[in-house]
């Protein structure tokens, strides 16, 4: 973690605890001004890039709150638990596998809480906060439950994934919109789970919001895609200890489908991720990967699963994955609910299956924050790629008088039509220009007394320092061509 | 309630009940593709227009889990109740309230429970269900519990409404912006009730959308408004039982500040609400006005209360409201948390008011569409306001032949551009000009052999169902062109 910027977020407004006056909750956060700006950027960009893949992808919204049935047939209600250790002497309780990992510095996630049992006897662990006895390792289901109604209420639960929320619709949105597979249904919505240790600031929270992309899909299919051409010889950034991949590699998505054994349909849309994050997002390309998980490491319903990997201050992080899970959850659900979840296409009767691209988008902002966080002597930048930062420009008059004020103000309501803008006059032009620094503003547009000679104004780039001197009737033009570079 | 809509919401996959598949819980709902398409253009719409009121008005995004003494300091833990009555017999449970109007046909909200026991015992009122004798009233919390953590779980809830989530970070917000009142903050987000007894589709759900926006201000500065003069002339449409005011009147905004009684500050932003309706989503104004609730009604803490309302068919409905919660809340949280919620401005110490901007998301997609729903001889039309419509446009090949498919396309791929746009070549042309009709597309574009020809296409209009050749090259700017009147 790079040791200021939980700091900055809270002095800036990015992001802090929520409900910081109580002391907060561990796992929870809220978004300031520039914060929430920032999200909503990328959950824009996410949703153009996504959506647009093809015309029968769409967007959809659904509860939070969901029966305890679909948990039943997802597994979660089974399957979604934690090991968990409690002290005996301070009852103080951990994840299993994190107090192994602090002590034995490995990985044990996907272990059995037997298994984790045997280790800890054998290194004789105990409590990390008292020094006390551990009982043996236990399991916890990380759902929220809720009890919904009065009467005789309904066992419910705070979804743990929105990806559940596509599924129960799937049989409704195939009957409504085309009756056509591909079908890809999106949900950028909040998630809820109740973990023992949160931990790293927006990367482990306990409610978070997710962008997941579910695209249905004939199984049969999956060997080809369509525009699989388009991509053949983009090169893929992988890495795969499983397949003794130890270095990220770029192999051109031809010979992924080749060597690595993945689905055309699969590698088209690890492509299109990829794209995402370096065209969109302008992430540098060496901190970017592909990993394949192991399979202790991923579910078992995930016949392929490669996460999305962004190397910031402490390593590699997941911040999205890319998971094929067959037709676990239709299935699942055409059993528990006997609603029949199978479709007729390409003149066939079956249960489609998922492709599900997941993304963490709390993670996702944290990221961008981390890999765009700069020190320059005094100056504390953000150097965020143009299309994510909170605000486009800002505008200030370079003294207040003189009628600069009102000068500006013009400026700032045209270029309001097209652009997020701020605009500030309090401070000197120094301290205006350190504060947009800190907010990652890529440009400031200053008005001095030369523009009410000639109508121009100064344009100071964010990285460069560099100043120009602009029309303001060319001003939107120019600084829209800046954002499209 | 519009007998059809529910069918068609379901049919068109606007919205329909959550996790359906399984029956569905009360009170829940999940948005398909064209609910969600709208409710994001309302949303968008709102964010635009209130933030854009003052340039100190931002939106953030705080978490909908909120600890226990946030509600302590609301109120909510202690008042936010429902009068409940149960069955001796059957066990069936219901709002007193609603029990009373249902069999008496009066309103009886915000009566105490020992005030509605005796109107049940005067009238001698038996369960609706079976017959049976009703236990007393007694008042049952509608806030969803979460214990979060494991080792010592906390108390917390799903916030009851958005607004909490910008009182406890009142004072991090006034820090980083700018120092200044008034100070804006709005959060469109989700909160949750356990409602006894949810109805009436979208109106009244356990799990829904609110847009909120919180203004905090001097209360010294509550009886002027800097941009009054704006407003002065303008004729905003009040209902007031309490002021005898028994027909929706138009009274200009200055009237309204003498004769109610209400302070510029209030009432500047009661015309600014009443444009959003009138001017931005195009209602009817003799569907719109401003009722003022009773003392009974509105909560103790509101001075002012004026709900927004819409006439659907079963009468008026709030989608919204205006309240002056005075220093309510801030002196609430500033007590529990012991930490100062006073700033510094205009020269003096003081905990500042707020004044709330409260709007319904589900209920305003709701009342749209039961006002715009049409019946023309078999045509079902949803008449949308045009920038409140899910698609903006549709494009269809005549016929999928004669490379038609593939100039539309092209046409598709231009508007795309700037228009939120649907492809659509199954069926004939009548029945594609149907199915959008039923989205409310209000423009309907046919690439057909003319097109071929001389690169003109037709442009069908919803509403009139008339057509006209356009110029594929002048396509864009008179669609926009038509989205602006």
């Amino acid at each position: 973690m790079a040791p200021d910027i939980e700091e900055i977020a809270r002095r800036r407004g990015f992001f802090f605890r929520s409900s910081e006056i109580y002391g907060g909750m561990s796992g929870f956060y809220d978004y300031g001004p520039l914060g929430t700006l920032m999200k909503r950027k990328w959950e824009g960009l996410w949703k153009g890039f996504f959506l647009g893949l093809d015309e029968n992808f769409y967007e959809i919204e659904t509860a939070d709150i969901m029966p305890e049935p679909v948990f039943v047939a997802s597994g979660h209600v089974q399957s979604f638990v934690d090991p968990v250790v409690k002290c005996r002497k301070c009852g103080f309780a951990e994840r299993a596998d994190h107090i192994l990992e602090d002590v034995l510095e490995e990985k044990f996630e996907g272990l059995s809480p037997q298994q984790l049992d045997e280790i800890i006897k054998k290194h004789n662990l105990k409590c990390p906060k008292c020094g006390g006895t551990l009982h043996e390792v236990g399991i916890l289901n990380m759902m929220f439950p809720i009890n919904v109604g009065v009467d005789k209420p309904a066992k419910a639960y705070l979804r743990p994934e929105t990806a559940q929320g596509v599924y129960v619709n799937f049989p409704r949105a195939f009957e409504v919109m085309r009756k056509k597979l591909p079908l890809g249904m999106a949900i950028i919505g909040k998630a809820y789970r109740n973990e023992i240790s949160p931990r790293n600031l927006l990367i482990r929270m306990r409610e978070f919001t997710q962008a997941e992309l579910q695209i249905f899909f004939n199984p049969k299919k999956i060997v080809k895609h369509s525009k699989f051409g388009e991509v053949k010889d983009y090169p893929l950034r992988i890495y795969s200890e499983e397949k003794k991949i130890r270095f990220t590699q770029e192999m051109p998505c031809s010979l992924v489908v080749e060597d690595q054994n993945l689905p055309e349909f699969y590698v088209y849309h690890m492509a299109k991720i990829q794209q995402f994050y370096l065209d969109i997002l302008k992430i540098d390309p060496k901190k970017f990967r592909f990993r394949e998980l192991s399979e202790e490491e991923r579910a078992f319903y995930n016949k392929y699963h490669w996460d999305v990997e962004l190397e910031l201050s402490d390593g590699f992080r997941e911040v999205g994955g890319i998971h094929y899970r067959t037709d676990h959850d239709l299935a699942g659900h055409q059993k528990v609910s006997k609603q029949d979840m199978s479709v007729f296409a390409d003149g066939e009767k079956f249960v489609p299956h998922v492709l599900e691209l997941s993304f963490g988008v709390d993670r996702n902002v944290f990221a961008l924050m981390e890999l765009s966080l700069k020190k320059d002597g005094e100056r504390t930048i953000f150097s965020f790629p143009r299309l994510v930062s909170p605000y486009d420009v800002a505008v200030f008059p370079l003294v207040s008088k003189d009628k600069l004020p009102e000068r500006s103000r013009k400026v700032f309501e045209m270029l309001k039509k097209n652009f997020v803008v701020f605009y500030d006059e309090s401070g000197s032009i120094g301290r205006r220009y350190a504060r947009q620094d800190e907010a990652g503003t890529p440009f400031c547009v200053t008005v001095d007394h030369q523009t009410l000679d000639d109508n121009t104004v100064t344009v100071r780039d964010r990285d460069t320092t560099k100043q120009a001197r602009i029309a303001v009737d060319e001003l939107a033009e120019k600084i829209a061509g800046m954002f499209s570079l």
